[in-house]
């Protein structure tokens, strides 16, 4: 068997050997680590480096860098990051991000903090990220950048091709496959492929060579509304305009992917009992607590509540001792049956194959399912029971108890998402105590009548 | 209280529509139907038509508007969709997919299908999707494209223009931002800038303005590594290259963030029982059924086991009946304390924040925030104890026993998924099934025994 390795036994981590050399003062030791560092190794490194030595190595790095290693976090903890940083080294970090991580990392900033790396940022880029932080983080306005390029309808080739030599260095961090033409007002009108571009003289227009065909999104665009757009489309961006068709930046297919995917993590976080979906180990412990005990503490009274189904037939738990074994394995049964069917539910509803309204045709494909399930797991705890007790009455109790609960399992747990997204509620959040509360009284309640009824021939 | 909307009191669903205008043979309506359809709904009519009016819907489109309905649904129901179809009709379809879609699809074909369909394609679609089929899907090799523009060196910056204008209809589908250089065994020399091109004379060799300190990745680069890089770096896609630094095709940032996003679902599926993690509603009943039960009877069997505890001590059971209402409890609580732990462990290894080996670092974070919860959780429900019966020591049982267990279910919780990552084991499937079982039998354990040492004060 292979030694599981504990950190002990590992070369001195490179966080340690960080920390040392920033404690010792010696610059160059620590330039030569951050030069030879594994892209990969940053989050690690950022994650467990002790505070104040994580404070110093920002100050010594110049801000582009920092920039590119704070992007490997997820927001919330770039944000805790700079939080602790001085706000005059904080500014020119946040200035070179991109314009959306730049709103959503201010977004998640201590108001004060925010408002001082606001103060010190090139005001250029504070405006934008102003404007931005207002848009939900779940909308085109919420993940579009502002780094793109437009020109007036009035513009030659010529002149678009001298404003492009003359800001190369500029234009590196822009997304250059679009150029778009405006009007006066700023309204969207046409956009410049840069082979056509190429193939055109000077002196042309560029209203004369725009595609006016082309395709936009208003800024209140949800994500999922982006992701049909580009599935059928073989664009890397789209442009998001207001109600007046006002430019206001440029949507990336890569952007409306990583948003999707974000989605999914924090909800399946979420179905954990990981409220917010954000929790990190970085994180202060009273915070960390308080946010799973927020949703421990319901469950705990969801399973009072279910649990005093049991105190109800103490009598007949009493007489056959035995079915005190079976009820937390029905209860545990049930449970993953129904927590099955509401992870299909929940990926059926995200792919967008139901809807809220698609009830009958998914309790049938649940039932279906669950009566082989039923029937199969019914089969394999009645013959368990009935090789230990050897009592043919108990065995089907337990067996028939088992069956008819899988079948209430798959059936909520295939509707409860549904339901709750039709409730505008997050079924992520709330499907799985309302499923395993309702389960397990069932079932204890199944089980136990069964007995209570057969009680002469189990005993 | 918002009415729960059931089918029949919506409109009739697009899909009837559609099945009767083709049982019609009404071509005029399915084709207004058809050019009508709000995008986001394709994935759900095609999950709800039924299969003998599905491929007639299929037979009437053209090739293109097939595959861009095709396209919005997961890879496995699209080979679905495909099995079902003339191999004259499916293989068009799958022509105008794109060349990473197109292996991942004939990967997930029937293999008489797939061959069947094969020999239909265009010869050198056919060719590069046999060859991009070969490489596992989460690689580089899996996800690029091979719709790239490539020159050798010795061309001038006029012939490429010339080929680029000559072909522009055909290269509406390929990826433009970059164009290769190879030499002439097809190795990667360097890369042309669209922007590079415009500014210079039509004589000169495009080896002369080529960029040659480009970046490429190896085409057996795993998905993470390749977020990794772009993580860092601006760019919109990276050549992928072979051993010989032969360039073989693209990746794009956004098909990186797809497959990252489609792994986390898979991940999410497996961890909620559903094996492999891509059961669809549309799938046949037995393929269903069969995946979910190889997970379930695997539980059963885990849960019986753990039961078994409790029929080890039957006889204080019998003495203090009311402990039977609290195993479930217990049971459950401890289950959900681990599943958090288990949440934000996988989603810090899928950061990149802990490595198998950080097993002292996690162990504390989680003990930490586990002494809080045991002790709060282990109050709630002493008090409830308390409060149900008036016997104190009872009450410190139960409590004692879920506050020890929930720092048993957070230390296992945090600790198994980077023990199973270490063993190369999916941590996504079988954390779960490990940790309820050790809590249960642990918690099962810890409030008997504490019962049988109290039993003359409890009873």
């Amino acid at each position: 068997m292979t030694e599981f390795p504990i950190q002990q036994t590992e070369d001195i981590p490179i966080w340690e050997t960080l920390e040392e050399h920033l404690q010792n003062g010696d610059v160059d030791a620590v330039r030569h680590v951050v030069a030879t560092l594994d892209p990969g190794e940053i989050p690690r490194v950022l994650s467990h480096i002790e505070l104040e030595e994580r404070n110093q190595l920002l100050n010594l790095l110049d801000a582009e860098t920092s920039a590119a290693w704070l992007e490997q976090l997820p927001d919330s903890q770039i944000a805790e990051i700079l939080d602790d940083l001085e706000p005059a080294v904080a500014a020119p970090i946040v200035d070179t991000l991109p314009s959306n991580a730049q709103a959503d990392v201010l977004g998640e900033l201590e108001p004060e903090s925010a408002n001082a790396i606001l103060e010190l940022m090139q005001p250029e880029e504070a405006e934008d990220a102003q404007r931005l932080v207002q848009y939900p983080e779940d909308t085109a306005g919420g993940i579009m950048i502002t780094e793109y390029l437009s020109y007036p309808e009035n513009v030659t080739v010529g002149g678009v091709l001298d404003d492009l030599r003359a800001h190369t260095e500029e234009y590196q961090r822009h997304d250059v496959q679009y150029i778009y033409i405006t009007d006066v007002l700023g309204a969207l009108k046409g956009v410049l492929r840069l082979r056509d571009l190429v193939l055109t003289p000077s002196h042309i227009s560029v209203r004369q060579i725009m595609l006016t065909d082309l395709e936009w999104m208003p800024v209140d665009a949800r994500v999922e509304e982006l992701q049909d757009f580009f599935a059928n489309r073989p664009y890397l961006g789209v442009p998001i305009v207001d109600a007046d068709r006002k430019l206001l930046g440029v949507v990336r297919h890569a952007d409306v992917a990583e948003a999707i995917s974000e989605q999914a993590a924090s909800d399946h976080l979420k179905a954990q009992g990981i409220v917010g979906g954000e929790e990190l180990r970085t994180m202060p412990v009273v915070t960390r607590a308080w946010h799973r005990l927020s949703w421990l503490s319901i469950n705990i009274v969801l399973n009072i509540i279910a649990a005093s189904v049991i105190a109800m037939y103490q009598d007949t738990l009493s007489a056959v001792i035995v079915l005190a074994v079976f009820l937390p394995i029905i209860s545990d049964m049930s449970g993953c049956s129904g927590n099955q069917a509401v992870a299909v539910s929940m990926r059926e509803l995200t792919l967008g194959i139901i809807r809220p309204s698609d009830v009958w045709r998914t309790w049938g494909k649940e039932l279906s399912v669950g009566l082989i399930n039923a029937t199969a797991l019914g089969a394999l705890l009645g013959l368990a029971a009935y090789i230990w007790k050897g009592n043919l009455v108990l065995s089907l109790v337990v067996a028939g108890a088992l069956g008819l609960n899988t079948l209430v399992a798959v059936s909520l747990g295939g509707l409860v998402p549904l339901f709750l997204r039709h409730m505008k509620m997050d079924p992520a959040l709330a499907s799985g105590p309302i499923l395993t509360t309702v389960t397990d009284m069932c079932g204890f309640f199944l089980v136990l009548s069964f007995a209570s009824a057969t009680l002469s021939m189990i005993t």
